[in-house]
């Protein structure tokens, strides 16, 4: 088990916790109406096979079937069941992205590739790439939006990706944990092509989006069958649980949440990118999530001496640790609400050109 | 994933489900008001190392230090990461039994031993036969008591167990998912002896007693640190909901459920028995669980033509699939409450009684 997801609980709970992605927007109303009002669904065990929940996430992602959608603990479950599923001998991710990729082609004793960073700027560059380390017999695990950089593959490059794995009888894991904060979804999803290859798994997660991650509701879209009762024989019985389940009857039709989360990340995106780029001594990247990584140059601080500088003044930042391929003065943000999003760029802003 | 729970979701939910283990008592009302107090907690990660959860369960086991304590998506995620941490070359189990253990140790490539069906009535030899079975480099798991024919193994039994896996270094996990529902609770229990074993797991779930499976919480107790951090490695991080650590606030002080639980289930087990030996053509299962296993003796009538007797006129029972070296004529019932109990037995008299 790495370190990640923020650590308020070591901490009062009175902070201002930008270390983890949580929208603020809060969770659906609709899902606390329904919980309340479903809460004797406890008392039963629920479908073994999630019909019902599955049916619901085809509805929302767009007409697709059912029998194409695995439902898991969370995306990291799904994480660590599709990577094992696939067999390969080799596995290829960026740098920095989300560690659990490493650690599940690690448990499945595969030679594991860092990539190296995706920079937008140099698109095609990059691309070309990515794609001199495909080979056969390998799964190559894309985050996207990746984790912690925002960074975005678009889908023209993604093709590129997965038509050139495909050559060679290899696999795609498409991570769209964050891709609902996009401004371009859902155009911009791997799912408009989930009937095109045999070699893709999508993964995501409710976590994010509703800004619900207690209720560890991750799903996997595949068209490959085989893949799919590979991974479906991998899971253990029952690991949904009934709140996940009644999250499902509403969240995902709960239209006004999903717009307000929509408008509220668009503009707070926007509002912290501007404010960061024009904090001295930080270089900001360019997200297409819900954070923003930050590096701070030409400081005698680290991002733990900073984390301690914020902690006194009631914000609490996400230091590198956890992540391969970040350095000590790296700092994730996640984006907030105005206020918050404001105090926070006013005390970076406070801290950082104080400093020399 | 094999099939057991309970199938109500193929038939019209009107159905009395006696297919299912659940508690009538319903899920305790404390968990209710808890859950729609703290419902805000879903918007937060939950602890990754789930602490106050532990905590919380060490103080309902009788101060358990919560060291010794993992908590799991319900007690078969605990099998399965429990069963493949001991890196045992054999296992053994009674026969029949709940499944997964013989599903867990495949996965695990051990060699599997069905050691048959325990008799109380022949303690001594039965649990001589069972020494016969230990050998090195070997995990026992017996569920106690044991799912689906109810029966329970007593502590100078299981010490002898114990005893003799730990002369040859090889490793006990006592599944005690149903033991709540013994009348000798807690006094029967294999956590009394937990200081003592380094070889011991013992597994339990908040499933069954506390009437909702939907919770996903299971829990494992294990005093040896090495073990301990084995089955940890193998544990997905936040693999516990927001709502099973409400719960876990709540349910193991709520001794006004408790109490009931208990009242229930010694009055309402006993009267299923005294009817179910009572009612010809059928062998019953002498039960400590909430359930009973019977029969059917020379009948021109399997468990499948019952159920569907049984289903037209509104009750639903469960057949032998998903469960080993059952027959045919054999069925499971739960203990339901008074009313349910009354028709159901009812019911099983007119059925079997007019058929031959």
């Amino acid at each position: 088990m790495n370190f990640h997801g923020g650590d308020i609980y070591n901490y009062n709970k009175q902070l201002l916790d930008f270390s983890s992605n949580i929208n603020p927007v809060g969770m659906p109303e609709s899902f606390k109406r329904e919980l309340i009002n479903n809460m004797e669904d406890f008392t039963r065990y629920p479908d073994i096979e999630y019909r019902a929940l599955r049916a619901n996430l085809g509805k929302y992602l767009g007409n697709i079937d059912k029998e194409m959608i695995i439902v898991g603990n969370g995306a990291v479950e799904l994480i660590y069941k599709g990577i094992s599923a696939l067999e390969c001998s080799y596995s290829a991710a960026l740098s920095p992205t989300f560690v659990e990729y490493r650690a599940a082609s690690a448990l499945n004793n595969m030679d594991f590739t860092n990539m190296g960073e995706y920079d937008e700027t140099e698109e095609a560059f990059n691309v070309k790439k990515i794609l001199t380390y495909i080979k056969k017999n390998m799964v190559m695990i894309l985050c996207n939006p990746n984790n912690p950089t925002g960074s975005f593959i678009k889908l023209p490059e993604m093709q590129l990706i997965a038509d050139e794995l495909e050559r060679q009888g290899s696999y795609l894991i498409v991570d769209e944990s964050f891709i609902e904060f996009t401004d371009d979804y859902p155009h911009n999803s791997m799912i408009n092509f989930i009937d095109k290859y045999d070699n893709l798994i999508v993964i995501r997660a409710t976590t994010k989006f509703f800004g619900m991650p207690g209720i560890r509701l991750g799903y996997a879209i595949c068209h490959n069958t085989k893949i799919n009762a590979s991974i479906k024989s991998k899971l253990e019985p029952w690991n949904i649980n009934t709140a996940a389940v009644i999250a499902g009857e509403t969240v995902f039709f709960d239209d006004d949440y999903i717009k307000a989360t929509r408008e509220w990340i668009k503009a707070e995106r926007q509002y912290v990118y501007d404010r960061l780029i024009n904090i001295k001594h930080i270089k900001t990247y360019k997200s297409y999530a819900n954070y923003h990584l930050i590096e701070l140059l030409n400081l005698d601080m680290d991002a733990w001496q900073l984390k301690e500088k914020m902690a006194e003044r009631g914000i609490l930042i996400r230091t590198p640790e956890g992540f391969h391929h970040l350095t000590k003065y790296h700092v994730r943000l996640a984006v907030k609400d105005r206020p918050s999003n404001k105090i926070m760029c006013d005390l970076l802003e406070e801290i950082l050109e104080g400093q020399r």
